[in-house]
């Protein structure tokens, strides 16, 4: 299965997802470069997840097209009271305010609510699955733990102790995340009679 | 000459500018509707504008290429000490934080300069015409006027008398903006001998 990201945190977590089931993931790589793929201004994860799916098969030879299987994700934080910003421009808007500009977006709200979302798109055999997975939670007071990325440091899960994100271990975040449960339902469609 | 726009503020600069050339700007329609664009996640509004353009121009029967010019313009409010948030995000930041959310961002801040920028391509005969406008300016304390759209009620552009774009009158605007700017750009370039 080839992934194409150039995250490396989220190859990781794709391929500690994905070995159990015997599934290898690698990073996808033209001329011993990873791909840029056009990321369009779309609010919707999954019309972007797909968008660039269709640019990464378009690469592919023909030839080996039959034998591939590309997996394409993308993720974004969705805050309640900002009207789902950052959304699916969650990568643009941390390169330019930070966790810190979001803490200060939410100053003053009481409605702390947001959700992490992710869209799985694999292309294999000439079918497209799309997974996805929701992580529901609250935008923390202040920044919090070292771990994870992103917005992770001022990301609450709900039902858990009141750690954010990057306070957990790999493992704890990845059973719980938006990503895990995306790649697990992306498994299960896999692994379901109908493939 | 056809621009390709959702924006009715932005063809109806375009037009006042260029009518006193002897240049009609007309909406670009594709079967009755205003085709939509595909605009990619780029920092650079230059890349994003001539990516447009080149949909735009695919769009077009082969038969009537050679007699159309057409032109795409994409703008954005930069600020310095935000990094140049929003930037190329300008329209998909407005509609989620708006006005508020750039001066809750910026509350607190003694740096506020700012530069709005524009890029307009025109696509002309197999050529490509590529103009570029800039206005610099500072983030005001409050929203101040009901003019203009966008961001223009917290910009003050530099060498004003401290009001804000949203202040001014169309053609006041128009006469220091950074859209002014590149249009003008724009018919110094097409009125050139090189032409």
């Amino acid at each position: 299965m080839i992934f194409v990201t150039g995250n490396s945190n989220k190859l990781e977590e794709a391929k500690r997802y994905l070995k159990p089931l015997g599934m290898e993931v690698e990073q996808m790589m033209i001329d011993g470069s990873i791909p840029e793929l056009i990321e369009p201004q779309f609010d919707d994860l999954e019309k972007i997840a797909i968008f660039k799916a269709d640019q990464a098969i378009a690469m592919i030879p023909e030839s080996e097209k039959s034998d591939c299987a590309i997996l394409v994700e993308d993720s974004g934080l969705f805050i309640d009271s900002l009207n789902g910003f950052p959304g699916s421009y969650s990568s643009f808007v941390f390169r330019k305010i930070g966790v810190d500009g979001i803490l200060r977006l939410m100053s003053g709200k009481s409605m702390k609510g947001c959700e992490y979302r992710a869209v799985s798109v694999l292309v294999i055999g000439g079918r497209t699955i799309i997974a996805k997975g929701i992580c529901r939670g609250n935008i923390s007071e202040e920044i919090s733990g070292t771990g994870g990325f992103g917005y992770d440091p001022i990301f609450i899960p709900e039902d858990s102790d009141g750690r954010t994100f990057a306070q957990m271990t790999k493992e704890e975040k990845s059973s719980i995340s938006h990503r895990g449960k995306s790649l697990k339902a992306l498994c299960e469609a896999i692994s379901s009679p109908s493939m």
